[in-house]
């Protein structure tokens, strides 16, 4: 119990800084003429939370995952999709921030006892961050077309790509299916393998659900009606749709991982990590 | 073996009832005046494989799937969104010819002893059945919108309903979630659970690459070259596209479910079932 509140506390300081508050490093945020001594400098002020080498550690798995999922001993009559989904998971995947990706990772060192974090360990971590990072890219392709947007990551959505259209949506299912390809291919034998695909599928479901809230409302204003936005309907909102895949998942994925299963540290860890999702939200 | 290919070739006569064919009923294929003795009459002449009643039995238990999903005691901070997928799910589930969800119910009690053939079973065969029929709605509801269609089965196609519109896509995601969720509150104790699991999304998988090798041979017709339609292309659309989730998932689910674990018998019954699937596709 202890390890998971010292966990999540440090994860909250730490999520800071993956969640884009790098510029806050140079920042002095202690008093520093205070006759108080200054408590240690936590990582989202030195912004050492995620160093650059476990980025570049993370980025480099990223070519094995395009090949597993493409490998062209599976699926050999059908070259062209093979090479098309080569192309979807390269402009879509890797372009972003990385921070739920690399929270699983973070999470997991930060979780495991020092012998279960073995080359392989690591490596599954790795993998498995790189199955939220596609679930977070099937959910803005698809996302993107249905709020007709522009650009994302600073390049054209990829449904305007080589207009593309709407073949996207098709795409987005792509990628949403490779995730359970690549856990089968690397958890199928792990004692945790059920655990991960029912948070997989049951997130993917709370989500679908938050972005069902915010298109429904949205509509309603079409009425010229403002009843639906009140309060409790956003905070919904941005349980749902973002509190659930950004925080609440990557955490449990290496939690389950890392063989914790009680029950009640779950229903603890949910409650912290969906307030985080909140407050990350509410500040973008 | 025997029993899998007995099963199989009985199947092959039924689906043809199944898949349509009860206008045969009233033809007289067999020579009246000749000395060669008739064969029995098979169900695919006698419009028996599927009975009234059977179709009933499996129609009234789609209420029940809708309440499952839809339970206001889960998700108790949301209820439009609830009273929305109740909508979702009925407009788009049960107005099919459920060709694919009958398949099921129809493989397992061919397949199951009569002392496996219990009233809770039945209604097991019946649930997964109905999430093969949401697995082809979810289907259809975006590859309307990717095709701009104007109806389905009779209807404005789900996107055009009240100007639905894109939202319609994360309808679909929706709809495909629910499959795993009442997976999860049916199966989650069976020992066949992970089975059945994988069954779905290999053959979400492949269904996508088959709607994605569709559409990458339509489009390079733009640039009116017309290398791509081969008769290869169109035999690899055909099995990726519809015969795996048409004819191979509805059977393999059966067989999971009635402990047939041999991998060899999944070999043939999935070569057979993806031929049923190509002479389905290619008469239509």
């Amino acid at each position: 119990m202890n390890k998971m509140l010292t966990f999540t506390r440090s994860l909250s300081r730490r999520s800071a800084f993956l969640l884009g508050e790098a510029s806050a490093v140079k920042k002095n945020h202690f008093r520093s003429m205070s006759t108080v001594r200054a408590p240690p400098v936590p990582p989202v002020i030195t912004g050492t939370a995620v160093s650059k080498d476990e980025t570049r550690d993370f980025m480099a798995v990223f070519p094995d995952v395009v090949r597993d999922l493409t490998d062209t001993g599976r699926n050999l009559d059908i070259p062209d999709v093979t090479k098309w989904l080569a192309k979807v998971l390269q402009y879509n995947v890797p372009g972003g921030k990385k921070n739920r990706g690399l929270a699983l990772v973070l999470s997991f060192k930060m979780l495991s006892s020092p012998s279960d974090q073995t080359d392989e360990n690591l490596r599954l971590s790795y993998i498995l961050g790189w199955c939220v990072e596609i679930l977070q890219a099937y959910q803005l392709v698809l996302d993107d077309i249905m709020d007709n947007a522009i650009t994302r990551r600073g390049r054209p959505c990829w449904y305007r790509h080589n207009d593309i259209g709407l073949m996207a949506v098709n795409d987005g299912i792509l990628l949403e299916q490779t995730i359970y390809q690549l856990i089968k291919k690397y958890f199928k034998d792990k004692p945790y393998y059920v655990h991960i695909l029912e948070l997989f599928y049951d997130v993917t479901m709370k989500t679908s659900m938050g972005q069902c809230l915010d298109m429904l409302t949205a509509n309603s204003f079409k009425t010229k009606k403002l009843e639906k936005y009140t309060m409790e309907n956003y905070t919904a909102i941005v349980k749902y749709k973002t509190a659930y895949y950004s925080f609440f998942l990557p955490v449990c994925l290496a939690m389950r991982m890392t063989n914790i299963n009680d029950p009640e540290i779950f229903r603890q860890a949910k409650t912290i990590l969906l307030e985080m999702g909140h407050f990350f939200q509410v500040q973008v």
